[in-house]
Order: C-alpha cells, then sequence, then structure tokens
C-alpha cells in the first residue's frame, strides 16, 4: 500500500506555519506516571535495598531474595562477551575503539585540563577541572536493549576519568541480554545490577546499603524512566531527556535516491514519532526518492513503525536552492543532519543548530549510530539550539580558583567594598575592607 | 543577645548523622506557585504580547499601554552609567573588565574552537562549537536587584559571541534601579524589557510580537521565576536553579579570627537559609572566632538576617587535622570553599567537589563576589558534585561532525550493519550496506 507523504514547498506563502505545525511536539504529561513515579522514589529514598528488591521483584517478575543478589558477578560479563559469535564480537570490538578514540581526542579539545594564571601583584587565578566521582547508566531491557547505547554513554565516561560506572539494567522474566552485557564489559563498566524503572533511578540517586549513590544519571529510558530521572535532577545531574529521534537530509539532487530513502527509513524505524524530513532544491529528485520510498517500503521488516513515522510526522520539501536549505535546518535544529552533497563544506559552514552534521553521500547517519566515533546521544527537538552531544564534558566539571596576594587583596578591596555598599550587603564589604593594610 | 552557634566535633560517634542533618535542604514545592506558574505561562504562550502587558501591569502597579512602550530605549542604559557617582562608576567598569578578562582567558582554555581530524581512509572527524544565538539574562525588581549579577550573567554570554542578549528586570511601582541599567550598559546587554516574573520568563522563552525568543535563560529569580524556568526548561536552556547560598571556611588557625567571622558573616548576610561552616583542627581558635561572632554581630545593618542563618544553619566544627577537614569539604561540596591557611595549595589539591576556592587569607569570599574575575553564580546544596560555574561554556554547544570517505565507508559499514542487525533494525543496516561497493 503506498504511504501518504506530506509534500511541502517552502515557497509557499504559509510554509512557516505549516513548517511550525510540522516540528510541534508536545511530550504529554502523564499524571498517572507522575504519582506513581513521586511514591516509588520516595519509597526507596525512605527504604532503600528492601524497597528496591520489592518493586523489582514485582514489576520483573523474578524472586530474587537480596539486593546483592541482583548485582551480576563480574566474571558474567566476561562470559558474555565470550558467547558472542566472533564476527559479532569483533564488531562491537571495532565500534568501541573507534568511539573511545574520538572521545579521546575530545578530551583533550573540550578544555578537560586544569589552568591558572598570575597577574602582576601576583593574585592567581584559574579554573580546577574534576572528574565525576561516581556514575550511574541506565540501559533499557528488552527490545530497546542497545549494547551501541551501552558504548555510547559508558565510554566518555570512562575517558573522562571518572572512577567507577555503575550500569543498571531490568531483565524481566530473569531474561539478560548478552550483547548489552559484552558491550559493558568492552566500554569498562565496573558494578551491574539488574534492576530498572523508577526504583533503579531512586536507587542511583539516594544510594542503598547496597548501591552507592551516584553523582550523575545517563542513558535513555520509559516514560517512568523519564519522569524520575527529571524528578532526582538537582540531587544528581541527569543527561537530557530525549524527544523521539529525528533526521534531516539536505540533498543537492546528486545521491543515489534510494540511498537517501533508506536514510529517511532509518530514522523512522526508530518509532512512530521518529520524525524523517529531506529538503532538496530539485523537484524531479524529490519525485524519485519518493518513489524509491514507494518500492522500498515493502521490503522493510519494521515497515509498520516506518510507515506510521512517515506518514505522521515525515515530509518531503521543495526549497528555492541549498541555502534557503541550510536556513530552514537552521531553524528545525535537527538531531541528525545530512548534508548529501558532492561538495557539502559550504552548505556545513552555514548551519549553526545541530546535533550531529553528516557529509557527504557516504555518511550515513547509521555509520555514526554505531561506530564512526562521534556520540549519537543527541540533542532532539530543537534543543540543538543550545546543547550538545553526550560528550567527555559531560562527566567533568570545574571549580573556580582564586589565589589574592596581599597587594591584589588593596585592589580588589577597593573595588568590592564600593560595590558592597552600593548593594547594601556591609558584610561583604567590612570582609573586604579587613584585608586592606589601612584598616 | 549571644548567637546560639551550633558547635560540632568531628570525632564524635554520631557526627556523619550531624553533618547529614546539618546540609539537608529540601526545596520544598509550592503547589500554588505551580498551579499560578502554569497558567501564567499558557497564557503567555497564547496570547503573547498582551498576555505579559496585563500581568505585567497587574503584578507592577504600571499602566503601561504597549509591550513596546515596557522597552527602555539605549539611550538610558547609558544615562543611567552617566548619572552614577564616579566613584562607584569606577568600581563598576574595574569589576566589569576584570571579569571580562578572566572569562576571555577561559574561552580560550575552555574548549571553545571547533576541531577535526583526518583518518588514514580521508573520513574526517570532528566537533564545530558555535555560540548560542540569543541569550535572555533575568534579573530580580527590588531589593535583591544585584549589578554584580547583571555582569555576572551577560559577561560570559558576549565573550562566548551571543548575538544578542535580552534583559528583563521588573520595576514595581515603576522604579528603576540605576546600577543595575549602569551594569546592563557595561555588560553590553542589547535589549532591556522592564518585566519580569513567569511572564517575563514566558515571553523569553515563547517569544512574542515584541519579544523575540531566546535560546537560553540564566539569572537569579524568586520562587515564581524558578518554578517558571524549570517549566520551560526543554523548550529553551536555562542555568542552574539556585539553593540556598553557602560557605565553607577551611582554617588552619592562622588567619586573624575577626576577618574568619567576618567571612562567615558575608554569606549569612544574604538570607535566613545561607549557610556558613568553619572546620578547624584547633579548638581554641574556633573559640577565638565565635568570640569575635558574638562581639562584631551587633554592628552589622543585617545582623537579623545574619543571626538567623548562623543559628539556624551555621557550625563550627572541630577536626582532627587539614586532611580531614579537606575529606569534609569534598562531601559538603560547597559553593564557596574558602582554604584559610599559610599554605593552602596542597589542601586545595585535595579537593575534588566545591564550585569556588578561595586560597589564602587574602581571598575573601566578597572580593570573588565582586571583582576578581571568576564568576560568582556557582553550584549550591552540593551540585558541585556534578557541575560547574556559570561560563563561556554554557553559552557554547557543539555538533559533531562526521565526513566520510567512500574508503571509510567499506569499513564502517560492515562494523554498522553487523551491530544493526544485532539490534534488529534493518533499514540502519541497509543504509550502511548501499554505500558499500559490493552492494
Amino acid at each position: 500500500m503506498k504511504m501518504k507523504i506530506r509534500k511541502l514547498d517552502a515557497a509557499a506563502a504559509d510554509f512557516p506555519r505549516q513548517l511550525s505545525q510540522l516540528l510541534a511536539f508536545e511530550a504529554s504529561e502523564d499524571e498517572a506516571i507522575e504519582r506513581a513515579v513521586a511514591a516509588i522514589l520516595a519509597d526507596v529514598k525512605a527504604r532503600g535495598d528492601d524497597a528496591v528488591l520489592e518493586y523489582t521483584n514485582n514489576f520483573d517478575k523474578l524472586d530474587a531474595t537480596s539486593m546483592a543478589s541482583l548485582e551480576l558477578p563480574p566474571g558474567e560479563l566476561e562470559a558474555a562477551l565470550d558467547g558472542l559469535e566472533p564476527k559479532r564480537r569483533a564488531a562491537l570490538e571495532a565500534a568501541a575503539a573507534r568511539v573511545r578514540a574520538y572521545h579521546e581526542k575530545q578530551r583533550i579539545e573540550c578544555g578537560s585540563h586544569s589552568w591558572q594564571y598570575t597577574e602582576a601583584d601576583g593574585t592567581v587565578l584559574g579554573q580546577k577541572v574534576t572528574p565525576l566521582d561516581r556514575v550511574g547508566i541506565y540501559v533499557p531491557g528488552g527490545k530497546a536493549a542497545y549494547p551501541s547505547s551501552v558504548l555510547m554513554n559508558a565510554i566518555p565516561a570512562r575517558v573522562a576519568g571518572v572512577k567507577e560506572i555503575i550500569m543498571v539494567v531490568p531483565t524481566p522474566g530473569g531474561v539478560r541480554n548478552q550483547l548489552v552485557l559484552a558491550a559493558a564489559h568492552i566500554a569498562g563498566v565496573d558494578r551491574v545490577f539488574t534492576i530498572g524503572g523508577a526504583q533503579a533511578v531512586g536507587a542511583l540517586a539516594y544510594g542503598t546499603a547496597t548501591l552507592p549513590a551516584v553523582d550523575k544519571i545517563v542513558g535513555p529510558g520509559n516514560a517512568y524512566v523519564a519522569a524520575a530521572k527529571r524528578r532526582v535532577f538537582g540531587t544528581v545531574g541527569i543527561d537530557m531527556i530525549a524527544g523521539p529521534s529525528e533526521i534531516l537530509v539536505l540533498c543537492d539532487g546528486t545521491t543515489n535516491p534510494d540511498w537517501v530513502a533508506m536514510d529517511l527509513f532509518s530514522q523512522a524505524e526508530h518509532d512512530e514519532l521518529a520524525q524523517s524530513i529531506l529538503l532538496c532544491p530539485d523537484a524531479a529528485y524529490l519525485a524519485k526518492v519518493e518513489a524509491a520510498m514507494q518500492r522500498l517500503i515493502d521490503e522493510m521488516p519494521r515497515q509498520a513503525v516506518i510507515r506510521a513515522s512517515l506518514e505522521g510526522r515525515g515530509a518531503l520539501i521543495k526549497v528555492r536552492d541549498m541555502d534557503e536549505a541550510c536556513d530552514i535546518a537552521n531553524q528545525i535544529a535537527p538531531e541528525h543532519l545530512e548534508i548529501s552533497a558532492l561538495n557539502p563544506q559550504p552548505w556545513a559552514d552555514k548551519i549553526r543548530h545541530a546535533g550531529a552534521i553528516f557529509l557527504g553521500q557516504f555518511a550515513s547517519e547509521s555509520l555514526g549510530d554505531y561506530c564512526a566515533g562521534p556520540n549519537h546521544v543527541l540533542p532532539t527537538s530543537r534543543t540543538a539550539r543550545f546543547s550538545s552531544p553526550l560528550g567527555v564534558y559531560d562527566f567533568l566539571k570545574r571549580s573556580s580558583l582564586i589565589q589574592v596576594s596581599e597587594d591584589g587583596a588593596q585592589m580588589l578591596g577597593e573595588i568590592a567594598a564600593e560595590l558592597a555598599y552600593g548593594e547594601g550587603l556591609q558584610a561583604h564589604a567590612r570582609s573586604a575592607e579587613y584585608r586592606l593594610r589601612t584598616s
């Protein structure tokens, strides 16, 4: 059956309205989920291990007798890796090595070093950069358990120098995903607990007798996990709460239309709310891509999801030229941006807002999802306007350093006292004045 | 009247419990505020200028006739600066110059540059760093209107290269704080609207016909502003929601006790919930600081606030030695940490968690609050475990760059396809396989 895919023309008078309608996505807040999560978190905070154990046995249909029994022995991770089919193991290890290499470069470039400078009067100013002590990684159970996601979350933390990484992953019915455990071993995860849901987020945030509290929680999860992360934010750090995944393809009309069609599918197959949009100045090319999509859809095992996503939220958009395509891309601020063009660099230079920019026809998003090296945890829902891919910098934090010399205290004290009196803060002023030699 | 200040001994058996009780602070969520803020935000989103104008006239007792009339003409900022008493103007300009100089160094050191590297097969990987387009700065009205806060929020944004900075500041009864407007001019704020509260946060987040939507909102505010910022987070970026201000002083017993007493006062005078704690291995010195506090308190204009803060949340803690003091400091992860010691560096090296570290007896927190150079917007309530001072990096964001060569696509495609099949994502696999020469 033919898909009905939205076709827009950027020259149309009401295109701005159409575009904003296309992009509109409001994460609905479910009161029942909010209440359930609040209750679970409060219970985990109050009763620790006992509460986590009860919820886990209940929700995941287990009959564990202690929190300690929910921790995997380290040997089990190694065994999972050893048990993989050689080709898959090699692929996982190659992907991990590339992700590690990229993030090692990022560590060097991203300002992970402490720095300071000395002023003429001997005052020293600077900033000390320190890795987080302990990080928790949430990994979903069941079908959405992606080993690539384990690599992408754990490796930057390890590269940043985080001392301890604790992974939680629910195992409904006791089923353990061997690829996920193997990925945890490769990524250097220190401890793994087979717990999930809001109870796992609570255990990580507040700590229990068995599971020590972490300083930050990262990783994707369902609506309960997202609600729990929002609620514990402040007690611990969290990564962004991800919206539906998105791809925007800017094409100059020179890429094989089948390739672009499949790139749009690859985003759409994630879930029904995922968004795939193509911008191209060439109407004939847009028609070719649509024809390819109609031809290829029936071959796709996940065609029901792809159809729902493309018909609900996809679009093929005719633009005047590639310059206009870049302007629209900056408005959309997409999670993934493919610039599928013979000479992509001039267009990439015009892009201000995107999570990841893929340049050229060979850079399909799927290569970035698994193994190009950069992180696949990216800002969604236009948040690329103000936020960044998950990276080494998310596992580092800074402290200002202020060492004032006696001479420096004279000059600074005069300024500070004057401004403190101006703000009506006399203790501030006196504290500065005490350091003056004349005082 | 003597203050009753809590005295603890770290050697006591139940010290860990006492410490955690001392630090406990739960920001209460007020349902009435939440409901009011949700309604105001929805109204501003729906009705734009009209809603903002109505709320502003109502809450701030104004009779403005249009949103445009709530914008200050640029000349008014300059006039405010020109109208300042020369000594105060000089102090404000000197502070701004120092804050700018520090943040310029930070820009160079913090990883604000784009970077990329080319692999042997021609694949290029990297990261592009871009300033935010437009930032909103919230400045409280009335007594808590601090010009230093305008400098600390606007200057890092300007240094980062943000194109447009829009400040909002409520003017209840039409009263404008000339120091705040002068600071806005010095800091290079582009536009100022005399609006505040949840309606100002809504206007910045959603945009109106007159006030364009920003990408991030920073700056302190009351409970309504904090609730509104939490709610618009995701639509725009926000800085941390600050808890009560804190100082922790580690003293080796060599600093003039009056100086340390006044440093503790300077934090306490901010508000009744502010927290001032002193750690020292010397019991006799602790007694001297307490005596100084009892002697000095009556001279302080804000003594009611200082008393409430110190009696409610302050503490003088005897520790075994400076090593133990550093351990406790890492547990507390204070916003401000003074290491008031003859040789502070060895202790500073042991500190992992603090917003700002002040080294030596001349580095009083008040110097950092106004003019040392580093930012005074710092992580509170133990969040220094995972977050950083406000900085240039908060106004920059990153996009990954992935340019895959034809050769690179062969190697990466094999890995990606293998892992995609392992995750059951066939369109991902096909998209990678299309780029293989054998396909």
